[in-house]
């Protein structure tokens, strides 16, 4: 692995890969709004929602709701209201990965020392406050579709089964496996998926996309390959700033047809968080 | 007051005015993008994000980060990684009030019962996940230029006041008042505020508004009218459900001289919640 | 059920049973000392302590630590330190019940309304904070000794079963049923349980103990008796103002040959909790 | 500095001090009751204890109480119940200092590396739940009424000052300022306080005390000596291997007339934790 895309956009800068979608690929990806029809590629969030064993499940707690009225509370002016707080893992349901997410020898995307993200500060560098928001053209690389069944755990797909799609700079390519929708219920879920190995990743990467997104846990295929432990998230995130959107709902939008769309999201902007729930739009 | 638009969308309907946006809406949104200039309306997230005295502050806790390679961490294939964790109110920065967040009479917009919202469960009626994204037309009501400077604690800004400015059915308003640019990072910004009056509010209302906003924490002015407490949250969550944004930072969008504008956010789908944190996002 | 011990410490009082214990009944368990030895009754607690399915686990956060300095953190006057938050439920691990924890016809031990426990307030009355420190003789039920086994799952202990026992007013009776000692590794520890009957919970009820304590996560029998649901809850706790300490330890008391001893306990005086974990000793 | 009990109690010893505490210390600290009268020397928890400005106030939230069943909850088997959640810093309220809280040059007592100390797994080494119980005798330093009033702002306790008392091998000593009683409610109370300075710090040390309390935050006096920083911490935590029991409760104690009495208190047993809330008993 390399230091792909380090500098390319400046010794300081920690947006990486988003800074390929300029006004230009903006103004281009509104271009691809027809019927004003929005769909959300996130999953519901709730105590409920799936965590992967070494993470805690939401918590949802309510600081004041109907019952405390219903139990005798006041209503001072008629007013009532119902207000909570959450206990929640950055990396949790539908979310993006932050460029500090993910590195190695001891460096991050762009040389930032690894050092500098901290229990006391959290990260001083490539923090998802740093990435702002992403709009531009969306691609949904439907493998289910192109395979004619979901994808299996720890099925990789490599380079020559996506190099037939059309993939331009700044884009943001959502690969459907099938995983989400097939195993999201199912307490295998976070077992293992099918995803992108390296050299499809670097492919996509060499394409000048913006961000890389799927319908798993973690985009590339799990068990990894001998002696690997999450290569893709090594080379994308570090070696070319690329950040990844996890546990998409992409099932309704393979069967509306989209192929490529509009794209919206706006993570959180926690200040040294290295990731944030997310709520991306597509629309059609 | 009264049940103004109760039942106009069913009497099952827990999406209120976003149902004034349909996919024309949405579709001359998008026709006023001009040169694809992307703004955040979202303050900035961290410990240090002022909150009401009752609220407590967001905590973020790293649950692994560089230090921990720094001192001795394994990092098997090379890899290496940080994770974290938010603990947040939903009523925090930037964010938006859900329609179970206010009402009277125990009575929620379109007659649910607030019996329904509880500690167990949260918000059974009008919970954040029920209200979708929001794409639209955004039209700023800039009181501080129309004013030439901002406006005071406790000032009223009534219906003669904005019945000037153009606005639609669906529209997103966002009112400008100072007070976030001017007092945020002071110790009385909760301490009151100016805002809308309930008959500048209703004006909005009977205009078949999708959601309005503005750069404070209540919409509406404070003190209070005489034994009035929340009176436009009174009336537009619960009577027109209305979702109101607050905490907007508008005046960059306001220096752009953007005066209508696409509008685009997406609260977290978290089930049964009073609210969301919000990253509001305008389209130039 | 009835009121059985209501008013009979003043209609204001929020102690219940730990009445029973009075200056005579610690001086007397004071005696009981022999060798000193003191035995924690407690499970350790982390995040891989067992919860019950509607409960989350702990979650433990380093606010600061020793990754930090590896990592380059200052050392101001040479002083380095660690620092943490932890999230914790309050029926977790060994812990106590308060009186206001289990109630029924929507009073609590006393009379008090439950209205009076909400989630602005927690609770007004019977709260954990109300209970003091509890310090008197310990008295080690055996049934794992009495059977020559563990109890299994479901097994009801009745009043024949352990009359035998000398109780005394004011004692805090540990009923062992070997259930945590087999169970507590298991995913099944919380599916079910052996514990005492409503009958034998009564009949220690008109001994006068002072609590009652097990070493499993509910002191009754699960499943419960037809159409019951927490019969032994609802009888000690809300009609007999007994509180119950849960999650005990009581293998090693029992290999120790300890049939009575000194007593100690302190709940964490959290205002209207509704219990606390607890660290009982036994002096021996 | 210098390593001054290292070893002492062994080269994997984690309890340092409290070591001191023998069998025969316990039993003789059970001598010093005399009528029984037991009091907690902690305070009250909730959102309203006071914290410093770098660490978050106590969460409390309901996950179920009174106002659901007001609100229409179901009572299967007529059972109705409350339980709840905190969020809680460790060092939280009256709480106890863990070996591993506070050290420097990288090494925590009995020179174990600070590095072990991390996000990931909490403290390795020293962490809160190797300490055990702390059952001795109690010794009241009472230095309000040695000088006539509550100590002042940086005001520092010397050897000179304390050495008339007697302090023997095994004690727990708690240092009254009268800070906390006069301080607590006030917003100046982190500000700064008095207390012992190392000079005393030593020669207690050199008594043998098993533990060092205090009616303050940090038992030493702040603003802290020239270029020192927290220097009392370095000496009692990390050299002597002495834990510090910090915002003790000990104006009732003294108003009792209490000397020297049966101290009893207990840690909850936190993985890796850092310290621990407590709730000391003084029994007269």
């Amino acid at each position: 692995m390399a230091r792909e895309a380090w500098a390319k956009w400046g010794e300081q800068d920690e947006r990486g890969a988003l800074n390929q979608i300029g006004a230009e690929e903006v103004k281009r990806a509104f271009g691809l709004v027809r019927n004003g029809k929005v769909m959300s590629l996130a999953q519901p969030l709730s105590a409920e929602t799936p965590v992967p064993g070494h993470r805690a499940p939401m918590q949802h707690f309510m600081g004041r709701d109907g019952g405390d009225y219903a139990a005798g509370g006041k209503r001072p002016g008629g007013f009532q209201f119902a207000e909570d707080t959450v206990i929640m893992a950055m990396h949790f349901g539908t979310h993006i990965d932050a460029l500090c997410h993910a590195w190695y020898d001891d460096k991050l995307y762009n040389g930032f020392p690894s050092n500098g993200t901290r229990s006391t500060t959290g990260a001083a560098r490539c923090g998802v406050e740093k990435m702002g928001s992403i709009i531009g053209r969306g691609v949904l690389l439907d493998l289910v579709a192109l395979k004619g069944q979901p994808l299996g755990l720890g099925e990789a797909v490599n380079r020559e089964m996506i190099e037939h799609v059309k993939v331009e700079k700044g884009d943001i390519v959502l690969i459907r496996t099938g995983w989400l929708e097939t195993k999201l219920s199912s307490p295998d879920y976070y077992d293992g998926e099918p995803g992108i190995d390296v050299g499809a990743a670097r492919w996509l990467a060499e394409r000048g996309v913006a961000a890389v997104g799927a319908d798993n846990f973690a985009v590339e295929p799990i068990p990894f390959p001998p002696e690997k432990v999450f290569p893709v998230h090594q080379c994308l995130i570090r070696d070319f700033g690329i950040p990844l959107i996890e546990g998409l709902v992409l099932a309704p939008l393979a069967e509306a047809g989209a192929s490529s769309f509009l794209f919206i999201a706006a993570p959180l902007p926690i200040r040294g968080a290295t990731g944030s729930p997310l709520v991306p739009l597509a629309v059609l």
